[in-house]
Order: C-alpha cells, then sequence, then structure tokens
C-alpha cells in the first residue's frame, strides 16, 4: 500500500435545490484546479432565509485529495 | 452596515419525505409568527424508525431572525 | 410507560444516489437481523470522490432497538 | 404519523435536593405556560457550594414540545 | 497486568424514578447475556415528559466488558 | 437560597467596534423586554469582511434569565 | 462587584449511593484544604461494574474558589 | 462501486508497550471472530500507572467492517 | 441568488494589543493576496506570557472567500 | 531542545472592563506564586448582568508554566 | 516579539510503521513547498485494516508557519 | 470498595523521540512529588517543527491520583 500524504482544502458549496447538490457544486468546483481529490466529510450545513423560506442550502465539506510525490 | 440584534430559535421540522423537506416545515411554520428570519443552522439529524424502515426525518435546525430596534 | 432497555448499533450505510437513500440501506439491512428498531441518530457523512465527482455518499448513523425482556 | 413541529426552550431548574428534583422544577414551571412538552435533554449540570458543601443542583435542560398547527 | 481487549456496548436505560434507577436498569438487562462487564460511562440524560411533568429518564450509556481470549 | 428557574435565550449582538461592544449591544435590546437577566455565556464569534477589512464582529450569547414564580 | 480571580480544580468523587453522593463526597474532602469554594460543575460520569451490577459512581467536577488577594 | 453498509464496533485494545501495540491488540483479538474489516478510528487514549509509571497503555477504536448482503 | 462556492483559510493573527487587533492583522495579511473575503469565524484564542504578563495575543480564525467562476 | 514538563491551571480572571482585561487579571494573580508561565489558552467567557447591563466579564483561561527539573 | 501571521494546513500522512511516522510523512511531503513551518496539532488518528491487521496508519494533522511579511 | 476522592492534574510532557515518550516523562516529573497515580487521559497532541521536520513531541494528558483521607 503506497504512503501517500493528503491534503484537506475546507469548501462551502451551495445551491437553490438540497443539500447533495451543494455538495456536488463544491467538490465540481474544486475539480477545476485539483486533482486525485479521494474523499469528504460534512462539517456543517447552513442556508439562507428569504421571505420566510430557504432560500439557498450552504454546506461545508472537507475535501481530501493525494499530493503528488 | 446597520447593527442588529439577531435571535435564534430552536426548531424540530419532520417530514416523512427527507432531511430537506423536514426543515422547509420548521422554517415554514416559524414564518406564521416570526418576521426577518435570515439563516439556519442544521444542529441534529435523527428519525423514527417504524417496521424496520425510516418512517420519518427529524431535523433539528437554528434559526437566525432580526430582532425589530 | 414501560420501562425498556435499548441497545444502539453503529453503522455506516453507502448510496450513489443521496444521503437519505445511504440511510434507508442502512436501515434495511439492519432489518434482516434486528428487530424493534425504533429510532436513528445520524452521526458522520463522507463520501468516496472519483474522477472529480462524489460517487458515493457515507453515512453514519446509530440505531436503536428494544430488547426483549 | 403527523409531521409537527417541535420548539426547544433551554432552562436550568435549582434545587436543594438533587438533579432530578431541579429537573422536575424547571419542567414544572414550563408546565404553567407551555403545552405539548414531549421530551427533556440534560445539557449541562451546575452547583453553588456554601461553607464547604453543596447547597444547590442547577440543570440546565432543554424541552421540546409540540407546536400547534 | 494481563492485558484484555475490552468491548464497548451502547444501551439506554429508562426508569419512572430517576437517572441511577434507569442506569441500574440498563447495567441489569445486560448482566443477563455479557459476562465480565467492568465500567460505565454515562453519555447522554434525556427524558419523556407527559402531561408537564417527567414521566420517565432515559439515560445512555457505554458498558464496557472483557472479551474472553 | 430559592431555587428559582432561569431560561435562556440566544443572542447575536454585532458591532462595528469590537467584541464587547456587540455583546453589550445584545444585552441591552434584550433589557427592553427581558426582566431579571442574570448572566450570559459567549457561544460563538463570527464577523463580516468587506473590502479586505473587518467590518463587523457578530458575537453570539446564551443570556440567562430568572423565570417569575 | 469585587473582580475576584477563580482557581477551578478537578475532582472525581465516589460513592456507593448515587451520584449526588460521589459530588458530594469530592466537595466534602476538598474543602478539608479548599477555602472561599464557590461551585462546581459536572464534566463526566462513569461507574465501576462487579458481579453484573454497578459497584460505584464515580464523577468527576470541577470545583471553582475564590483566590485571596 | 458496490454499496455495502458497515458496522461499527468499540474496542479498547491495551499493551504494556505503546498505542500502537494496544491498538494491534484489538485489531487481532477482532479478527477472531469478525470479517471483512476495512478501518479503524482512534477515540481515546487512557492508560494505567503503577508505582509512578506507566504500566499500561488503554487505547479505544472504532472499527469498520462490511456486512455481508 | 448566485450559488457560489467558498473556501476557507484557517489563519492566526498575533499582536502586542487585544484579540481585536490579532484578528484584524490576520485578515489584513490574507488580504494581499486573497480576494473576495467574505466572513470570519473565531476558532481559539491563546497567547504568550512572559515575565508574568501577557506578551502577545494569539487568535486563530477561519476566514471564508467566494471562489471565481 | 530542552525536554521540559509543563503543567496547566485553570483560571477565572474578572473584569468590569473586557475580555483582556479579565485574562491580565488572572495572569497577573498567578504569577504571585507561579514562575515560568508561558502561554494561556482561553477556555471560555461568561459575564454577569445586573440592571440589563453587563457588569462584569469572566473570562476562564488555562495556563501552562515550565516545571522545575 | 514580532507579530508574525500564522497559517494552518491539515493534512493526513500515512505509514505502515507507526503514528509518529506517519505524522513525520506529512511533515517531510509539507516541507517541499511549505517554509517557516513552526507547529502541528494531531487531529485525528485512522487506520486501514486488511486481512484482519493494521495495514496502514493515517494521522491527520494541522501544521503552523508563518506567513513571510 | 473504598471510595476514594481523586484529583486530576493537566500536565504537557515533551520529548523528541515520540508520544509515548513525551507521556513518559510527564508521569516521571510527576512521580516527584505525587502519590497514588492511578491513570491518565490523553487530551492533546502538538509537536514543534524545526528545519522542515518535527523536532519535539508535546503530549498533553490528565492524572489522577488518589486523595489521601
Amino acid at each position: 500500500m503506497t504512503n501517500h500524504v493528503y491534503k484537506s482544502l475546507e469548501l462551502t458549496g451551495t445551491s437553490g435545490t438540497n443539500m447533495e447538490d451543494a455538495i456536488k457544486n463544491a467538490v465540481g468546483r474544486a475539480a477545476k484546479t485539483v486533482h486525485n481529490m479521494r474523499w469528504f466529510e460534512m462539517v456543517g450545513v447552513r442556508g439562507h432565509i428569504e421571505k420566510g423560506a430557504v432560500s439557498q442550502w450552504q454546506v461545508t465539506i472537507k475535501i481530501g485529495f493525494a499530493l503528488e510525490e
């Protein structure tokens, strides 16, 4: 088993739809510049309320990716 | 930037469908009596199991709203 | 009110779809061998990322069930 | 299963006797104005010491009650 | 000093009387099937409220017991 | 020692100046409608950043006050 | 209001009877050498199990006392 | 990616040598009866002191293993 | 409402003056290279003591900023 | 690098002015009897409210100091 | 005392040998691109289990380093 | 079973070698002045980094010892 070193990023994805979509948005944005992503961990869920209704889901995740040797 | 004071309520919304729906039910119920709601934070997820299947999602949130001056 | 004793199991359900489905998979698997399940509590959400996208939702829950007298 | 919305109050009950009594005092006081209380959760225990002995038990609980539709 | 391996169970005992009794009920039920129990740790206290009064104490504990070699 | 019951409110005070001022704003606003306040506990500090500088301090506190008999 | 400085001790009291008694034992022992004790906070409850029954309650508390000027 | 369900066990391994050895002892003992173990997580480290020196390392871990379909 | 993705940095600012100044120093240093900063959250306060007096305040914050599309 | 052993004290300083002053009061009081203090960590902030206003800041810190060989 | 600003990275080092080695691997990898590292803090230990034995230690640390002025 | 009262000390041991050695150093130093030590609990691990490598392990533990009657 190769002994990689992994780095964690903390991102907050947002979505008008649901929590999974907010997470996918964060991972999708990270994929533009980060390679070798392996896992995420959800560390918080908040949201915006407008006119008495949820208008945005805000999900904070940590993303782990392997550093190149 | 106006320096409002915000109050937090802790509510548990429930739903037979999913977590987002439980949160929307809590926010919707609060909207009947609370104005100026701005954000929520998810602080716990529990659920009811009946006959070996999830029958209800119970999501506890804190809701922040601006107090009137 | 009968004073039952409840036991908690900690399971991690997985799903390619969403968090609710991962939880349902865990509860469904437990139902094969455990009776009298009453509640669950979500204690962690992680996931697998492949090729820059979420490929699996991994949700850890505690399940409470009543022990027989 | 009806999908109620529940609200949580945080109260600190006090007693010269023991922890259970402090909790009962908090629940009893709440019952004067709050209906449909369903559960409590203990979130902290402190106490007052006078002349080298415990003189008061102070137990903080959250109380959940169903909001009317 | 023998180097045993211990396993932890998480149980919730209930009682109409007090917290200690709820813990004793959990330990007593466990004793029917588990041997070599050594310690417990209290990890949560909740309760049921009926008609404005505490009707049941629900105490969650972890119990550690030595596994046989 | 009288065995009062105390209720906790969770408020977020804001200020352009510093953390103490944000707390004072929250307590001052509460004093308009709440009597017999006794203590507060700081439970979180956040802030707003505009144009690369802190523009607002946001301090969340719990306030404990004695309920009337 | 005099601005005292307080010191906290962490003690674990034990008892064969109940949690309150374990706390009283800790406070009573501290009173032999510590003056001006003002409050305690419960930070953990564990216990010893012998022959399938709780044989000892072990309650860890922090005790705050005023330092002399 | 197959959507397994995983179960977590909580074990405390002990050793007179070091923390890693205590963890290996716990995993080794579990391997006698549990199959398909995949990961562990360290959740606490305690130890026994005798005659002014550490005589035993006690490491609590959660072990995750795949349940058979 | 645009669905941005935000990234969090963790910084520790230091100051010989007070906590607010330490936070401002961290935000000011970040502003040299980071754009679109929106919020911070205080996650820890430590300090250095020299010759029996506080010589430096060390405040750790998370800073959230919007990633460009 | 010399391998010192450090001891931590937990103190609560109080002040009518602000949080930094409360911490300085605690460190200053400790300096009367403790040598070689190196760092502190803030572990809690509470305060006293009188007549609807903050009358005292109460800041709990841990202080680390080097033990003499 | 110069008032530096420090940044924290979160890395997970892995090793087939032990926890210290996993941490050293993370620090060593970071040293390739990061200067002025000053401290680390261990924030989690997990591991991989293969064929009933620990095959890899995975230790997550935060590393603090001084930012250049 | 005698109902002793135990006191906890918080110490940070350091070592250039590994975590176990840092803990042993803390326990060994405590043994010079403290009798009847029974257990320790690890509450934090930090370390010093010099020239891109770990130069010191710093492990904080709580030590419990029995107070004399």
